[in-house]
């Protein structure tokens, strides 16, 4: 189908033929897809709870509102850190509380959504699975917000369709997340596709973040790209944030600093503005 | 990691570094990765049993040892035929018994793991989920052959690795399948990498299929990308095979008749031949 | 080679090792990557010199400094539409002059590089000549500045170095503009790749453009990604504007009205404002 | 265009639709189209009379009918070596008459293409130029054979219609070669496409011969992707060859030795014959 036949198929929960207004998915309180533009940060992976927190209340602290931490990692090779699991998800909520912040983190597997739910405030569902229908199912069945990822190399229309089998199964609280897509390119880890976040505000009515982390996996590129998301209509931004990324168990050449990202929040506030917008505080 | 490096990296299972032998995975007396090439063959979708049994009579009366349909179906949209579940299982065991064939069909979530595999012969993982690492980690404690087809954009190198969490878990009858990478081309479904298969006999031990169907998604390519798999050095095949095609529930434009299977057969003998091997029979 | 080394490359005349402070070029008064951000616009091909001039006093009145049109057209079909030629070149220089604009048009081949100077300011080489290397080397012993479009599959480092091509003959008036690769998603043309716009930026001192036209092949983008290319740090934008585009000869679906042009210089202007720019009048 | 639409489209000199039997393309008494294969071999540049003379000897020996070698080359950057150029031009003219073998190689350029069609048998538009439509209107009113290789990132479609150009020009001696596209796949230099090869022989009534040394950029892949090749139906290959490839001075990584190419011929003759063909000799 064309990008028009899908935004005109009012049999598609997700199309904009259904919902003229923009879905705003409420996360404790901090609003996402209405006015103010969101900012999501945080560790690649929980390492432990000194540094989760050390984190955390930086980022909050320069503007942040919603943590984002890993407990249960995607990872190539089986024999790469694998998250701490359950205990990580034990850190990253009493830190969450503690800073009074929402947290977001990965679901890999049905078998782990009811635990990981019971900790989370959203969950997170990662490029890698975007394609695991039995996954977005089983989120379809949940009352809470769901952060989904697009997939290596999926087209926007899967994308959106693979938003269809939650919100089909009934949870309409789905936030898409740009995060680029794999293409002969080496300079950059993926490709980032700002004009699928215009096209996906077009087409539909759910909200839609950017990750310029993974997008691009280069430090230098997080905050050009923030603005550049914010520009094309994004409605946040989900970034990587580590106190020695040098010292990260991953993704380290792609996080930020808190120096860094005391950078991109004063960097992407004139363009918020110019955008009409206002940051989430 | 260069090819060259993983060929040599002897802390990888997956490695020729640890078997200068080829992996022969047996599947109930087939046996797939050594002198045979084996033709798996059925439809893309288990319909119904009368439907099934008239594909399988006639692919194993044209020399198909091994039958494939699906149960669980992956499809982009939630409203597609999901495929029959557990009652689609019933008739595929029902139906290879009766014809003395083992049985291959898709698993595609961790819960439904025990149920697939009291059924199926052989357990397999579509390209939407090479990147599900919780599925595969459960498969690596079956003690049953698993193919694992190549991700839409996958790496060969993560394609290995996601064998790797497999053999890892200590399932070490593990077969690859390469059915195409999505690329700009579009008169084909997707691009067949014939290099591919090249590469993983040399970097690595493991049995390697092809799927003309999936990888082409053109009826008339399926017979020479099936010669073509096997002058490339393909242990098998895995071909979509249904009665009438223009009928099908799925994938028709891609499967074969009968007739076309037959032919097809022809066609590759004198290949089989002359890459010093036999079919399985 | 990695980006990094790229940039502290001495050896190579577009990388940063070599000039700390940014590359302006100069086109008859109006100049490419200083402070201004320069709006180039006008049709894809020239088809009269009614509606160009038309299209051209409409752009200028609205912030446009240099016209665009094409006369030697690169098409897919050798029955397609070629451009008018020699009769193009004149219809737009006498636009250009009449109007007070410079001009920039496309050069497809070496033997038409002195006719092309003798008309244009700024001869553009198009995606599909980024590799023609003759070409490029023939640009490089003109003395007038030159736009060169990224190839539809080129990688970065293979971009910088057909801008050597230029800048080893002598000519080091070069100006860079992504206009998307090609990748497998399907509702947009190419995939605009506004990294390479930063990274660009970062490894190179010269300038760049973006042409959110033909990036995305979609009117309705143009827009969101003329805005996010400003944020990206682009140093100016390439925009197709006809005045009736249901009726243009060719890339009618993705031309803007004079009135989406109008639209668009609205919506940029605080963005440009917020990259702590200004726009060239 | 879908493939079925070019197929039956009379008004494409490409198409099927205008010629039921293949066009057969004499090279000086050896045919390409027809029921022989034909292998052309020889080093990716010429490097001196020596080289070449011994590589010629060896491959044609051995069952190259064909000399190949480079005289302007295409590369990356402007400071690699390009070619010895005319003098490369009258070495591969003495050595082919020499041996009295047929020689191909590439022309980069309009201007140069009277000088090479002085001294080639076939010319060549490497994947670089396939979108130089002034080259190939130039090649279209030529009385010689051209071989067209597939751009980096081009469709079949788009390949077809680059066709299209030379045979609308009068020029109906064209032969197509898959060389393989990009993609992101990295531990080859390209994807071969051999779908490719087996489509372009349904819709187009050309030639068609495959490349399996840039296809691959692997020495070790360069056979197997030979033998997958003419089960695909091509008519022929394309193959580097050099005495001593560490010394090349550019490819040396995916050329063969003649010991390679020795065993190369004796791998494909089986091959050819189960395709019901003969090389030829």
């Amino acid at each position: 189908m064309s990008s028009v036949a899908v935004k005109e198929d009012n049999a598609l929960k997700v199309s904009r033929a259904n919902c003229a207004k923009n879905t705003v998915v409420d996360v404790k309180g901090c609003s996402i897809g209405g006015e103010e533009i969101v900012v999501i940060a945080g560790p690649c992976a929980i390492e432990n709870e000194e540094v989760l927190k050390e984190t955390a209340f930086k980022v909050r602290a320069l503007g942040a509102t919603i943590l984002r931490g890993g407990a249960f990692k995607p990872r190539t090779s089986p024999y790469s850190f694998q998250g701490l699991g359950v205990k990580g998800l034990e850190i990253l909520a009493k830190v969450g509380e503690s800073l009074n912040m929402p947290i977001i983190t990965e679901v890999m597997d049905t078998e782990e959504v009811s635990l990981v739910a019971d900790y989370a405030d959203v969950l997170q569902i990662g490029a890698r699975n975007m394609h695991n229908f039995s996954l977005l199912k089983k989120l379809g069945q949940l009352n809470k917000p769901v952060v989904l990822k697009r997939g290596l190399a999926a087209t926007i229309e899967e994308w959106l369709y693979a938003a269809e089998y939650i919100l089909a199964g009934g949870n309409s609280q789905v936030i898409l997340c740009e995060r680029g897509i794999r293409t002969a390119e080496t300079w950059t880890r993926n490709t980032l596709d700002l004009a699928a976040v215009a096209l996906v505000k077009d087409v539909s009515h759910l909200p839609i973040l950017v990750d310029p982390s993974h997008a691009t996996g280069v430090r230098s590129l997080v905050t050009p790209m923030a603005k550049a998301a914010i520009s094309a209509g994004a409605d946040g931004l989900m970034v990587e944030v580590h106190p020695e990324p040098e010292k990260a168990w991953s993704d380290g050449e792609q996080s930020l600093t808190p120096n860094d990202f005391n950078h991109l929040i004063n960097e992407i506030k004139p363009v918020v503005k110019a955008s009409g917008r206002r940051l989430s505080l």
